[in-house]
């Protein structure tokens, strides 16, 4: 049956099974499935099917599923549901569960304090390395699941420092704490963005991280797995924004719901498509004239629209990774300015023989050439300066640049062609 | 001096300067920097840079830097050099290390064999608690700076199961290993892609995991933080190939690489964009009867290439993440089928009535609005059919759908738009 079938499985594995599986067979799979569903698959799941699964599930099942997990995959459960489901869930905890998960419900969304669990094992500054473990062992009970470090506290709960579980293993029981402490210590303020958490984690490769209130007192920890999730999570926001798709959109989600997220940004670039049809018909005189004009001006367009994405999306990854600062800002802006210029000749060249062989008009071929270099060149520049304009105004650079990149390119594009076009063919 | 400025920051952070200084800035402060570099500041530097780098270090310098890390790091840093370079760096390690990173580098690139470390701290199963911590204490020198489990072996070395260090801590000395042994437990074969060895650490929450040879011997350990550094770099080649953008490119590359890196693409879409060209080239005569169709034909050419991009981004995406299969497929294709012809639906309405309005022609609101919904539908399956198809061939679809798919809408929504013109307008 389906027990032999699941049993196996790793929770992660499970919840993409009922992810991917159509809603009625879900909602069969969770009637037949004695054992029910455990809080790791919960927590797994896609938000978008949280909900619903939630509500599928019998009050006693749900009650074991969630009280086995640590208080971080509780908040991270709870955080996005209704209200309603909430208060359900926060219940079935046990008193001293539920103030920690409320606790960090206080703090803002995407914030460490969201991030953090509260399960940390500290210990004070002054012990050695025999009563750090004499403790370790007399709580063996109420210890993390996983953890990685010791951190010390002074009497008023700051963080000094922290141990690693090797040094401590592998250090005489008379050693003072204090003798092998790591020289490298961050401590995470609990209203730190979770994007922050997420950085710091990776370019300074911790394991994990005490996260302190506004007193700097410790009040939790952050594991490195909590923040690769975080990391994956941006990246992917990141290349949904960038193609102009809803930043949470999933494989599960309805189409009703896929339609609304993808809707706004087409309409955008509806917006933008007939300012560029607005130059065009500036430009129809011309166009009746000489069809040839018809037939090529597209490809200026859509030449300069792709290099100016291929710039755009350097920009917006080096604005997210941190490495696009005001030190090497000229530099890269000259830099997207040249590549423009080189390959705005390259294809220049293509383009004017392409041109003058097709229609056998070597002004045509002349025309389209210089409108590729400007366009080109524009490109270049356009999609580096607008990321980092944006950026600096606080719009993110990932959601908007496109429409604004792609509508200098649309426009100049279409303009420098017909323009020169009526200048030098007419 | 640049001494004081340089002390505290994280090596990290040095290589990051490094990286966003100029060519001139760079040579002049690493020959004022009395200290040096370190070995962590190397394998922290972009892999453009570092043979640059490698090349203006001292020799003496070079070799103090390599020797503090571990072998992972080192094969890390010499995976990508010149042979001769490689050379001068693996004369100057201890034969035991140079043994491992010869050994490391003989698996084949972007392997877990390349990814691992061979400082592993492993136990026979037969072992207690007390009996491991001795060993760990007696061998403090000799251990990894960072290890977060030991791995219980059989007499032949193959990875039974493995202990945290958490649990270890907190249990009696006489404790057998194997009554605290973690019951998930999963192996990685040396010659497993580092895409499956990143997706593995992300989807089960690994934190090390012991890599094994075909004989299924333990050969060494990977850890998480540098399966984040590969999970974080996938991520970062998707984006930058969904843009067209050589995967390796990086932001102190010079103008002449950039513009290497950039060309092929956009040769690529000036193909693209000849053969939308020549199919508007069929339909010269009805451009030159009725203008407004060279004005409206670029919107539903670039309506349709942005739902394209919507649906392959989240396809391409769902590749990567495992999370399209067999068993949703026909659900997805079926979900972006429909999106495509209520949003083409929604659109018609709204190019129908600008079409009108602006040229008050009803017929020609009428075939705008058709080309729309054509457009807008095929762009959706043409989204979503051709990178599943391109990763059936084994053909990286974040690298090749963006051409295949914005052909297929460029094509489908000149000619629908202006065939129809020619049907019902002429
Ligand atoms: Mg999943
Ligand atoms: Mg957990
Ligand atoms: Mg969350
Ligand atoms: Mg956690
Ligand atoms: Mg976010
Ligand atoms: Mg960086
Ligand atoms: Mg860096
Ligand atoms: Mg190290
Ligand atoms: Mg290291
Ligand atoms: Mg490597
Ligand atoms: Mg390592
Ligand atoms: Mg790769
Ligand atoms: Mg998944």
């Amino acid at each position: 049956g389906i027990d032999a079938l699941m049993e196996p499985l790793h929770p992660a594995d499970i919840a993409d099974l009922l992810e991917q599986v159509s809603d009625g067979e879900r909602e069969s799979w969770l009637a037949l499935w004695s054992r029910g569903i455990d809080g790791e698959v919960l927590s797994e799941l896609d938000w978008g099917l949280r909900e619903e699964v939630i509500a599928l599930l019998p009050g006693d099942v749900l009650a074991d599923a969630v009280r086995e997990l640590d208080s971080d995959d509780v908040v991270d459960l709870v955080e996005d549901l209704e209200d309603d489901q909430i208060e359900a869930i926060l219940e079935v905890l046990e008193p001293a569960d539920r103030v920690a998960v409320e606790q960090a419900l206080a703090y803002p969304e995407e914030t460490a304090g969201r991030l953090m669990q509260r399960e940390v094992v500290h210990a004070p500054e002054h012990w050695t390395v025999g009563e750090m473990i004499d403790y370790l062992r007399a709580h063996a009970g109420q210890l993390p699941e996983q953890f990685y470090h010791v951190i010390l506290t002074d009497p008023r709960m700051k963080p000094t420092g922290y141990v690693t579980l090797g040094r401590l293993l592998s250090s005489a029981r008379q050693t003072p704490l204090q003798d092998i402490v790591e020289d490298s210590f961050r401590v995470i303020p609990a209203t730190q963005h979770e994007d922050d958490v997420a950085y710091a984690f990776n370019q300074y490769h911790l394991i994990s991280a005490p996260v302190v209130d506004e007193d700097g007192r410790l009040v939790g920890v952050i594991t490195i797995d909590d923040a690769m999730i975080v990391l994956d999570e941006g990246a992917e926001e990141e290349i949904l924004k960038l193609a102009g798709v809803g930043e949470e959109s999933s494989l599960s989600d309805r189409v009703l719901e896929t339609t609304k997220q993808r809707f706004p940004w087409l309409f955008v670039n509806l917006i933008t498509a007939i300012l560029a049809s607005l130059v065009i018909a500036q430009f129809e005189d011309a166009i009746a004239q000489i069809v040839a004009l018809a037939v090529l001006m597209p490809i200026v367009a859509s030449m300069g629209g792709n290099a100016g994405t291929q710039s755009l999306t350097v920009a917006v990854r080096a604005l997210a990774t941190r490495d696009l600062t005001s030190s090497n800002l000229m530099r890269v802006v000259l830099r997207e300015g040249v590549v423009g210029l080189i390959n705005g000749a390259a294809f220049a060249l293509v383009m004017g023989i392409v041109g003058l062989v097709w229609f056998g008009s070597p002004a045509l071929g002349g025309v389209i050439a210089a409108a590729m270099v400007i366009n080109l060149f524009v490109a270049g520049l356009a999609g580096i300066l607008i990321p980092v304009v944006l950026d600096r105004l606080n719009i993110d650079p990932a959601l908007a640049s496109g429409a604004f990149v792609t509508t200098v390119t649309d426009v100049v594009g279409f303009f420098a062609f017909l323009g020169l076009a009526v200048v030098f063919l007419l």
